[in-house]
């Protein structure tokens, strides 16, 4: 027998709505505003065999709606107040998935201090298709922009950039070097892929100090591209400092060249202007996030130029697009 | 060869972003809140041969996809401001029909006074399936609930009830009376089903007048159920008043129960306190919204009593449930 929306909503998400959500026994939610600040907004939806695997557990599934749109309202600096989600079920779907589901979202609720202000859910033809919007406060008029970058301006990444890439090569049992790892560093980049970790800490630091910031989502490189086509300069990448997995060592330039073009990073790319780099590097080190300085913005125009060691990194791509696992790039 | 999701959003959707939106260009929106007022969320997904036909214009689909959303805001007396939009798109989309989509999105913003402020377009199995969080202003405080209803408020209908079932009936070639009508009547009927039309206009009158509200979506009666519940008492439905499509003339008692419990009226169902009932039929007549009385909420707890004539109406359901159409209820 399959659930009807009343009942899902009362049993699993019931208990995940907060405050202006009126038990989501209304139409709509209220969205409390703290005093100050604007209302920073996003959405992303994510889908069976694009963005997870069908056999990925049900609670990670959840974390990883929520975290993707978490780390857009991070490197906007700002921080979290509450999202609606939309639900879209085919008849695959049992009790014992969706509350591990739920379970997955209450748990990060819990982590990242938000809750559920509304949503919907539904019948698809092929699920489960999740979408999110997220709510979040920056400061007034403090929105940290992809625009406000100069040449000059140092690049930092937060954390460490391919882990998901080479996370999901392990799910799909694709040759490469993290073959060779360990079981407990195989698993570590596995939950890289299915939960990413949404920077919420740094936003505060992102609206003190950088000029420009973006979450890179689809490949280090292309996403570091719109940065310098918002921001209307260039950019010089150097590959050799960009922080990797740390259990891979052995890496070739071929491999180099991938994990910084892949996918499902969500860690933070900033422009922090020179004079601020001290504090972004201390602020960042105060609230436990790594963060790394992997180049500069520069004159010009166009796609940054990628180095290593001084030449041009080979690159067979730039950015990474999200795709059903039967279709070809 | 597929569209890339930069593409579709350049050529499609950027013309579209308004105010906040930063031209699609960044990786989250800024809401921007006029002052005085709480600001109303609510999100609805909608699914091919669940919400809509693949056949359906693409006009009509994204009109449905935002409109759902309005009717929403506009049962909680919100005035909309912007939106978010998440479309998963299968193999089988072309540009001519992201053109038709942008354009009914392009012509309700222009109709309804919004914008588009960030969205996400992402491949998934099969498709499309859409999801709008939509945004509006209600006066501080004054949001109406479903909650407000008290014994002896008198209920009261926009529009008419049963016009997109009878629609949906003729989309699907189900025998019944609409097959009786004109050509023309026909066509009403089913754009009935495919555009829904919010009750924006009544927004206003229904934070002056109402003391409960929602919209009308999934059946009047069970939907009545709903206010009932949310409001701690039950309600009298006098069948034979409740407004069907004009052109139906000749209706017996099943179809009468049938367009009363079935879906997509996205009509609102508002209660009213006698004291205010000349009021909102004056404010209403105002603006252009036909109301009109169907009911009465009553002492107790349950749900509503659907009498026609002084009879009990005999009802099969009480509420209209979105299914896929290969699914039995």
């Amino acid at each position: 027998v399959p659930l009807d929306e009343l009942a899902i909503i009362d049993r699993f998400f019931r208990p995940l709505a907060g405050e202006g959500a009126f038990r989501l026994l209304d139409d709509a939610g209220l969205l409390e505003i703290p005093s100050g600040g604007d209302i920073v907004v996003t959405t992303d939806m994510i889908a069976k065999n694009v963005h997870f695997l069908a056999d990925d557990p049900p609670a990670a599934i959840a974390s990883k709606a929520l975290r993707v749109n978490l780390s857009d309202l991070a490197a906007k600096g700002a921080t979290p107040l509450s999202y609606v989600l939309s639900l879209g079920l085919d008849a695959s779907v049992d009790e014992a998935w969706l509350s591990a589901f739920a379970d997955g979202l209450r748990g990060d609720q819990q982590r990242f201090g938000i809750t559920l202000l509304g949503g919907d859910t539904i019948s698809v033809p092929e699920g489960p298709v999740i979408s999110i919007a997220a709510f979040g406060i920056v400061p007034r008029g403090r929105m940290v922009h992809r625009s406000g970058g100069k040449p000059g301006d140092a690049l930092y990444v937060s954390g460490a950039i391919g882990s998901a890439t080479a996370g999901l090569a392990l799910l799909k049992r694709e040759a490469g070097p993290w073959n060779a790892l360990l079981a407990a560093e195989r698993e570590t980049l596995v939950q890289c892929y299915r939960i990413p970790e949404p920077r919420t800490e740094l936003a505060v630091t992102l609206v003190e100090f950088a000029a420009a910031a973006m979450d890179v989502s689809d490949g280090l490189v292309g996403d570091c591209d719109k940065l310098c086509a918002a921001s209307g300069c260039s950019a010089l990448i150097e590959a050799e400092s960009v922080p990797l997995p740390p259990a891979l060592t052995d890496i070739d330039e071929a491999i180099l060249a991938r994990l910084i073009t892949a996918g499902d990073d969500y860690e933070i790319l900033a422009a922090v202007p020179p004079h601020n780099e001290a504090g972004f590097r201390g602020a960042a080190e105060a609230v436990g996030v790594a963060v790394t300085r992997v180049g500069t913005l520069t004159e010009g125009s166009g796609p940054a130029q990628v180095m290593v060691d001084g030449r041009p990194l080979p690159l067979n791509s730039r950015a990474y697009v999200h795709r059903g696992s039967d279709e070809r790039p």
